[in-house]
């Protein structure tokens, strides 16, 4: 290492190590070991502070999150809108430098991470989205995308199953812009990953079809990771691993040892670190001003790049005017305009369809007109109806299985993978609008992937059809029962449950439209009637009334395939004098976006309300006095059947919505949307 | 393959078949595959029909549960309680052949499969209890314990991360009594493994420390197979994954392609694979007389050795008396006698704990009395507190971190692994009490294993710390929000949320008593008070008053860390002339299965309830009037500092307690357990 390169290492490591301290929380560790070839990488990367959403900008993943201290001083270092005062109020309230990074809170942050695992994912879905784009748009002679994305993943990260799964896929899709440094510290928060962790990883890669390379000298070493790097993008046709030996909490007193994984270093092994580094040991927070030029060269090279992309990109608008207004839009974040107006709608005249083939057939519907579409199944495309006919898959094309600018990608049985790929291609920007398809079940396996779609708003798509019991023969393992009150409870999804083509219709609307807000569409595999009464117009309310009476005696308020058999209820209850309203209630996030006062008209005070849902009843009470539903698991059998078993039935409902009727008699009834706070 | 061995292979394979035909529903493909391995296998196999649950059989797990047809023909061919007229009703409703393998339901189906790896992760855990069995009660002269464990497994098992987990563990940990056959057919359900799955799997397997083993012709070489297993036992410290290359609908006329996989075989298909079997092609669930007679033999031989064993254990009792009573006393499934007197107990006089660390208290009390505890973390040990003093590592000796009767397994970071191998020790038998650490929030990673602890009735235990946004500043990656409403909507968990001592202790005694339901125990980072009124025979009824007025203005109900602040609340209320009572409620599931008279004295009719907890309200209208809580993700920051920022503090409670008093004043106000039906 030069001089300047030595300061600006330990610049990095003790602006790092004096954020922890100061919160006197955090993890020290990883960012002594990973300055050297975080410093590396970045200054090899191309992005601008300035303009931190550049779309051919090169991508920095912290797949193991916790040592964000790293990730925020170069932030800093770099020019961000991140100050030294915010490193200060690291991990405190309501600062810009929350415990874990946050893409939503702080500039420069590609991807949330923290929950391991999930930024190695994220960082498959940037790459795939980045070859995707690159296929469909660069010309022999415009080469507008070719960013690359690197990642930094630690022990943990490869432990957890999701890292096998997006792994396996990366070296399957040979996905060459994608560079992962693996920190082989040898310690977790067990202690030595030898308790554990003693498998061969390098081996393990390449089983994968990765390209793997190793810097023995992690911690010192900048040459050598340089060119690793250097090596990585020589081989285009492989995802590579460099397996980076580095000594967690290098230079501290403890290093080596989980002393320094995930609390501050006492104030002693502080200061002799800042004299061994050549610091001031009394003072925080350095940064010698030849360090801060230092970087600030590198980044003004960077902006001469992006100039000179701007350039290439105003050319290419110039040659290619529809494609460059349509990259133009994308890089916006706007779609089509119009774009709706494909959406099928429906009468009742319309034979009964699954709402997973009406969901096939709004992907068919509006796949054209959507270049930023890209969507794919866990295995399950015949069963998930998530491949449109003309699809070309994204394959490499020396497989001869499709080419990158395919937009259907075969997941494999990979649900928790899929759920962080599609996080990832999100976060690519460029608009992509991103589904994924399995059984609604199976959204589960992938419930680490679902929770951060949610926290870092990335508006991604689960077509997760066979959505209860009605799937039938398959049975208890495969029939959804908490799943709903799982993804409802959890903030910020959007989880619709068509009754029928409109209400279908109505459920991609949101989900394409969405910003910001992962949507989960569950899907039956059984027909379904066209409703009279639903629109797209109305569906798109989250909730509405289908059946209205001036005073109804009871409102049954229900949701997917119950929706029709309350209908029918309604129809049974009306020969016996009683009066119900029905109520279709296909998304509890969008229908909580109302006003008051439309809720209100739908769920009015002074009539009691019951709901029906075939699985779990937790959380109707939200909407409803009653609740009818199925609080054990399903069974194996015809769906009908088992929908019968149940007396999840037109008669079952009208019996029990008589006694709804009965035991609220005389009573005042308040809608349970009416509330004291 | 001899006449009689060809004979009863074709005999497994058509009734498969004929079952999907009946069923006209189901998998075909993987039976016809597969046949030849399975009973070369359960011809090795030590296992009697008329003792499903002799502890040392050898345990047989179908990974990939979809092929039970497979399965459901070897049980009625070896004479287990299931019959041909069983076979008929395959797949349909409350038969006991459910369209994926159920162990509650069908005597000889070790576990329940179907939700792909795991199967897989099952057999690692019942490879580990073996083990551990083996190292604990084996005496030289005595191999009480010897058994193996065998699993099938698909390309999907291993395309699933889960199977990484805990193949990558079972690496780690020397499973020399593990014997996996990989099902290598090149098909899943979208086509040609080829398109998502190019992975070299035998080079992964070794990359984990497995002896691997190869048989070409899986669908005809009995005689390799039968090898394969013989060499996979020669490796002791190793277990075995032998790939078996199969075709997928062997003899069918659509062999080797996804069309034989999930849908049933054509009768003319049918006809020709029964003639090309030498069967009658007119005639279904043909059993041939030599057959029965042919496999009748084996399980005499197979009943031959369970008396020999008998033999054993009972000389084995008359040697070791003590260690003898004590296997025969988990083999009976009971607990000590007594085992819950060291459960400790408070009052308000001991000082403020966190309730993970009263959590450690209670494994510390009580693990040297109960030698079927086995617990472990997910690389959480110093945070989750769940690693008693004298605890030795479950490790294989030649590694000198431990040896095999240790109880403390070092899952590294792999919840979702742990939570299926969790399943695995529980399925066992030998009244394995077996739980596992990681943060809340994380729980969720293991969704799929969660669910399936539950669906199989395995009484396993999770014990849950950082349970809230009292966590600090790990931040919003890591406080739980949805995580409770996950869980308390599946049925068949019990999520206790303690709020001090007596009530950790209260959860550990309903966790350990229990034998067919999971817990998850949720506990707190932050310390908390010893309440008044709080005891280990109350809490144990799931929710008791803790604060009782004769007549409420208001009822303040809330779990763990909330129910302190409640009673601070209601002390502020009572200055402002409102008397509130105080409700703790631990665990929904346990409350419920109270009889309604004592679940009315808590929560009666006449007084308006408000439920207090720091996460998702979604499901607590189920018993309160008004919630007050947490829709939204936490935030990063000290714990006081995020509870007082959402005003989750007695003076904020008190607030929205007199809005609630103020709001139903005057209003006929009706216990939410005051159902209509």
């Amino acid at each position: 290492m030069s001089s300047i390169e030595q300061k600006t290492v330990s610049t990095i490591r003790l602006l790092a190590v004096d954020a922890v301290s100061a919160a006197n929380s955090g993890h020290p560790g990883a960012p002594l070991g990973l300055a050297p070839a975080a410093y590396a990488v970045w200054q090899k990367m191309k992005f601008n502070p300035q303009d931190t959403k550049w779309i051919n900008r090169d991508r920095f993943v912290l797949s193991n999150g916790h040592a964000c201290a790293l990730l925020y001083s170069l932030l800093v270092l770099y020019g961000y809108d991140l100050s030294v005062e915010d490193l200060k109020q690291f991990r405190q309230l309501n600062s810009k430098t929350p415990g874990h990074p946050e893409a939503t809170d702080v500039p420069g942050v590609e991807v949330t991470t923290g929950p391991l695992g999930q930024g190695i994912g994220n960082a498959v879905g940037l790459a795939i989205a980045q070859n995707q784009f690159a296929a469909t748009y660069n010309k022999p002679d415009y080469k507008l995308s070719d960013s690359y994305t690197y990642v930094f993943l630690g022990d943990g990260c490869l432990m957890e199953g999701i890292s096998s799964e997006v792994s396996s896929l990366a070296g399957h899709l040979q996905l060459g812009n994608l560079i992962a440094f693996w920190d082989d510290n040898r310690i977790s928060i067990d202690g030595d990953t030898a308790v554990a962790f003693t498998e061969d990883v390098v081996a393990r890669y390449k089983a994968y079809g990765w390209h793997v390379l190793e810097v023995a000298k992690g911690d010192t070493d900048l040459e050598a990771i340089s060119q690793a790097v250097e090596d990585a993008k020589k081989v285009t046709d492989k995802p590579t691993l460099i397996r980076l030996v580095t000594t967690i909490g290098f230079g501290s007193l403890a290093q080596g040892t989980h002393g320094v994984h995930g609390a501050p270093l006492k104030a002693d092994d502080v200061k002799q670190l800042k004299t061994k580094f050549g610091f001031n040991p009394e003072e925080s927070f350095q940064i010698p001003s030849e360090v801060t030029q230092h970087l600030s060269e590198s980044v003004k090279k960077n902006q001469d790049v992006q100039a000179q992309w701007n350039k290439l990109f105003a050319s290419y608008k110039e040659k290619y005017p529809e494609l460059g207004a349509e990259i133009q839009r994308r890089i916006d974040g706007k779609l089509p305009e119009g774009w709706e107006k494909t959406l099928p709608t429906y009468t009742t005249s319309d034979k009964p369809v699954a709402t997973r083939k009406l969901s096939e057939i709004v992907l068919e519907k509006i796949h054209a007109d959507l270049p930023e579409l890209i969507g794919g199944s866990a295995d399950l495309t015949p069963s998930n109806l998530t491949r449109t006919t003309d699809a070309v898959d994204f394959q490499a094309p020396s497989t001869g299985l499709g080419d990158y600018s395919g937009r259907y990608i075969r997941y494999g049985v990979r649900e928790h993978g899929m759920g962080a790929i599609m996080n990832g291609i999100a976060a690519f920007g460029a608009n992509y609008k991103n589904y994924g398809g399995t059984f609604l079940n199976f959204v589960s396996y992938a419930a680490g992937a679902v929770r951060l779609s949610a926290l870092s708003h990335h508006p991604v798509i689960w077509v997760a059809t066979h959505d209860s019991i009605g799937l039938g023969e398959d049975g208890p393992t495969h029939q959804p029962i908490e799943t709903l009150a799982h993804f409802r409870a959890t903030p910020n999804i959007s989880v619709w449950r068509p009754a029928d083509g409109n209400e279908t219709s109505a459920a991609y609307k949101s989900a394409i439209e969405s910003t910001s807000t992962p949507t989960i569409i569950a899907l039956t595999r059984q027909n379904l009637p066209q409703l009279e009464g639903s629109s797209i117009e109305v569906a798109s309310k989250g909730g509405y009334t289908l059946i209205k009476h001036e005073k109804p005696d009871v409102i049954l308020v229900a949701s997917g395939s119950e929706v029709s058999i309350s209908v029918d209820a309604a129809k049974q209850l009306e020969s016996q004098g009683i009066k119900a309203g029905v109520v279709s209630l296909p998304d509890f996030h969008t229908f909580d976006k109302q006003s008051l006062a439309y809720r209100l008209s739908v769920l009015p005070d002074g009539v009691p309300i019951m709901s029906f849902e075939v699985m779990s009843t937790f959380g109707w009470s939200k909407y409803s006095h009653e609740q009818f539903g199925l609080n054990r698991f399903g069974a194996s059998g015809k769906g009908p059947e088992i929908y019968k078993f149940f007396e999840f039935t037109p008669e079952g409902v009208a019996e029990r919505a008589a006694k709804t009727v009965q035991f609220y008699k005389g009573r005042e009834v308040v809608s349970p949307l009416n509330t004291a706070f």
